[in-house]
């Protein structure tokens, strides 16, 4: 089963390696994992996606199963051909996408959007042009609803 | 000195436990990592910042020094006394964010910016209330020409 995960980590050195290594020590395959400063200054926060049995899941939040958010970031550059230029800006348009560099041989775009909706917009896109670099953060999830997330020093 | 980089990574376990163990095994921090496919099915593409010296960087690409764009999400949730919620959604329109809930208990903002002005709208918008969590992608960078980067076997 896939899973999002969040995890708050103590900022130290090691912390993120023990827990990829604690996934893939399992076997599981992490598809996507971000990590970033919170307001916390000794605190991280990890979001992952993974696949595998519930078993492994402990002291983390597993948000698969509640209402929560899971938005991406991308930014996918490419190159168009200047008459398809106009067609592509309003793809962006209407996906509520920025287009960061419009220029016809390194034109980049970027997108907040969920998982699904971007890869149906890079699929959409590539109709005008090549693309040469794609650049994801993966899943970023929040509850909804307030955080049952605290510190753990489990991990 | 803090660096960017970006590494391409063959999808299989333990390949991104490697490269945070590699790093810290230096005792260089990670501040931000972000991990995620490409349009390459068999590679996916990292983007980490840490500081260090030149020395422990191999086989990647340090797009510290090259004319690169550096963009991140962010995730923001707050509680919102509703006599504020109009200002609050002021400040997020200036921003060009979205607001994703706009429940005075759950208030929920998105926003895709440089890291620099991420912190500067936290900033701003916890005037309005008080801050529940703050989910980040980590930077994700992007050279604005063509990429030199290549996938390696190396690490």
């Amino acid at each position: 089963m896939r899973h999002v995960i969040a995890i708050l980590l103590q900022n130290e050195a090691g912390a993120l390696t023990r827990v990829t290594g604690l996934i893939s020590a399992r076997g599981y395959n992490i598809e996507s994992l971000s990590v970033a400063p919170t307001n916390d200054a000794t605190v991280s926060r990890v979001t992952l996606v993974t696949i595998g049995s519930d078993a492994v899941l402990v002291a983390v939040e597993d948000m698969t199963s509640g209402d929560h958010l899971a938005r991406e970031l991308l930014l996918v550059k490419l190159r168009i051909p200047a008459e398809h230029i106009d067609s592509a800006g309003a793809l962006v348009r209407r996906a509520a996408g920025k287009v960061l560099s419009a220029s016809p041989s390194s034109y980049i775009v970027e997108l907040a959007s969920t998982e699904f909706e971007i890869g149906e917009f890079i699929a959409n896109i590539s109709a005008f042009g090549e693309i040469i670099e794609v650049v994801r953060s993966g899943v970023l999830g929040m509850a909804r609803s307030d955080p049952r997330l605290h510190v753990s020093n489990n991990l």
